[in-house]
């Protein structure tokens, strides 16, 4: 196979699909979802049929449980990538939005008005749902898009697809509106990374190896973020019940996300009062609880250490990391040194305090008096999202429809020239 | 000298003048700016003299009359660039601009607010004005700055980073908010190109070889914009009078700028009775004019052919590419096949063809009835711009202040947990 001849192929019809998917109309978009979705809930046993021969090779290939799990497709995972796709049939579509406009002094007449990125490229492991996930974001968001799952879930994407394809020509889309990459080689995601100009966006999914190697060899922006290790910081004189049900939450409701929190900081004159009660209500839950020295003076139960390297660390598990600070300066210092710029969340009763953290802390999400799991699309009220953004250029925080969207300057005059 | 080392330094005092200049706040940046433009006039007998030493070594170079000239600095141009910096202090600031927020059903109360994006990296040729130009846009919007110009002007713009960095200490701002690479060593450019998380976002200016090697090495997002190859689409019916002033205003006005149009395209009902008399204009302006077949037939003054080639060239001077085309449709085709994202016009009188044009051509700006040369961001009341972006991600077209800024989410609540 030329893969340089299979790329440029890939990239060019997607190109051309952007261009007509860009005027297409929510109409047609939503009927393209709703086939989607109907041919999914029809196609389940020849879904799961494929999807058998990727279990059977990762069990061969002694895949580990967590990722079997994730490979799996099975009726009630079928019904539940339906039911998001149809989910995004009810989000309004951004295309089109007058963003804003004015008239120049000539009486030129300006408006920026929203239109769809162009191409995006998705890269992304095992789970066979973002196939129609990442899909029908893009293409609501009237974005043509080139999916490259794992090699893992090759069999299973390859059958999804089929749907996909099919749903876009019932609808009378190009079936190039969506793309799957159909081999593992490699080398595609190489030279879809060098494609300037004919991909607009990367969008990496996965662990950090997978988003690492995307970003050291794009020459495409890439949209990702690394991780989440994100901190709640209880304020001298908080309401600590508050704290304790916030900490409790932000670490134990799901810990193997990115907005969980893996570091709890409290002031020095709160620690006393409040460790005790938060770390046996966490080794209750579980919970492994290492701590700084101050914070294991206070709380004796905190049985292990953290080092350096806990502060610096993603646990996506039932670790935390405890320090005590001596004021919010530290608390942000900390905060800004050692987090992702994903979501940090303060518990305060002090409006000055609450503003100075809002301000200072450069993170995507800066939260008061709530906690970090709520940084979330759906949460947020933006419907569902492709992804929680730690970059500083065009979107942070919780990307929905309307961040795969940028704009263009639209002029209307009645024969204006420069003077 | 240790590059990496310094390259580390540089980016590290970036980042913590970024985080301090974040929250600053408008008044000490228009005085920072205040007392740059002071100081360059101050100034201008020792920055005189050190570019003369900067003209000295290009005329023994052998530089064109063309590069001296941009690289020259006498008391004109440092009113100039005085006057440039004077401007930015009367736009508004952007940061802080609450854009949207809305209460969630928990009551969590959303807001998304502007910020700074962190740390910008200007690379740029010859025109030492680039250095106040760009350090002040980067230090109005709150961006710490790391400016990298030509070693053709390294003197010139070593003298007046001086004035800058007092300006800055002045104002009581850390002096890293700006800073200059005071190394012409090419590897700077190579190891800032990938230091990710440590600068946010890179603007290359100058000619292509400098943008096409700083987005083939960057691992950093870069906005840029190539070239402009602009058109203006003549329309079947269309008030010729109108046209033949736009056309002319496209092409003669300022030639050798990114806006003006390249190549003119006809409808072919309008051809015979509209192009004799444009093209006699352009003539006697001293351009040169190439057009397709059936152009010359229409308009035997054509004397030459244009090629392939023609159609993809972004002249900068006194040459007019023109077309003959069939249909808007074909108009379009030609417009996305050859163009470069930039700025496209039509002159109509219809409102569908319009509408068309405006939905179709896929380009960062798109213009009925008036002249590509508006395509600008002081034409477009944005004030003084950074650039031109034909990116399709963040921003598009004309970039002002608000375009070197991006958003954080801010939540405020009471308690609110993920259940």
């Amino acid at each position: 196979m030329d893969i340089a001849a299979y790329v440029d192929q890939l990239t060019a019809r997607a190109r051309t699909a952007a261009r007509s998917l860009a005027v297409a109309g929510t109409a047609k978009k939503n009927a393209a979802l709703g086939f989607i979705a109907d041919g999914l809930l029809a196609s389940a046993a020849a879904l799961k049929a494929e999807n058998r021969k990727d279990l059977d090779a990762a069990r061969a290939a002694g895949l580990s449980p967590a990722m079997i799990d994730r490979l799996t497709l099975d009726d009630k995972g079928i019904a539940k990538m339906a039911a998001a796709v149809r989910e995004i049939i009810a989000l309004p579509d951004p295309v089109g939005e007058v963003i804003d406009g004015w008239v120049r002094p000539n009486g030129l007449r300006l408006e920026r008005v929203r239109v769809p990125l162009g191409v995006v490229a998705m890269i992304y492991e095992s789970r066979p749902n973002v196939t129609t996930d990442a899909g029908a974001l893009c293409l609501k968001s009237g974005n043509a898009s080139i999916l490259r799952g794992g090699k893992e879930a090759i069999n299973s994407n390859i059958a999804v697809y089929r749907v996909v394809a099919d749903a876009l020509a019932k609808a009378g889309l190009d079936r190039n509106c969506i793309q799957l990459v159909e081999t593992t080689d490699r080398e595609v995601v190489a030279k879809l990374l060098k494609a300037q100009g004919r991909v607009d966006v990367v969008i990496p999914r996965g662990g950090k190896g997978l988003i690492r190697n995307v970003v050291e060899n794009s020459t495409i922006p890439v949209i990702k973020h690394y991780e989440g290790i994100c901190h709640v910081y209880v304020d001298e004189g908080a309401d600590l019940d508050m704290a304790r049900s916030i900490c409790f939450n932000a670490k134990v409701q799901r810990p193997g996300v990115c907005n969980a929190m893996e570091t709890m900081l409290v002031h020095a004159a709160e620690a006393k009062a409040f460790l005790p009660a938060i770390v046996a209500d966490l080794l209750k839950a579980g919970c492994e609880v290492r701590g700084c020295p101050r914070s294991r003076v206070a709380c004796p139960a905190i049985a292990a250490d953290a080092t350096e390297e806990d502060w610096r660390t993603e646990y996506l598990d039932l670790i935390l990391s405890v320090k005590v600070a001596d004021s919010l300066d530290e608390a942000i210092g900390h905060i800004n040194t050692y987090g992702s710029q994903h979501t940090d969340s303060i518990v305060t009763r002090s409006l000055a305090r609450a503003d100075e953290f809002v301000a200072r802390v450069d993170s995507a999400c800066v939260f008061v008096n709530c906690s970090t799991r709520l940084s979330d699309g759906g949460e947020f009220g933006l419907g569902a999202e492709i992804g929680i953004s730690t970059e500083r250029l065009h979107a942070r925080g919780p990307m929905g429809l309307r961040e795969l969207t940028c704009y263009k300057w639209i002029a209307r005059g009645n024969g204006q020239i420069r003077t």
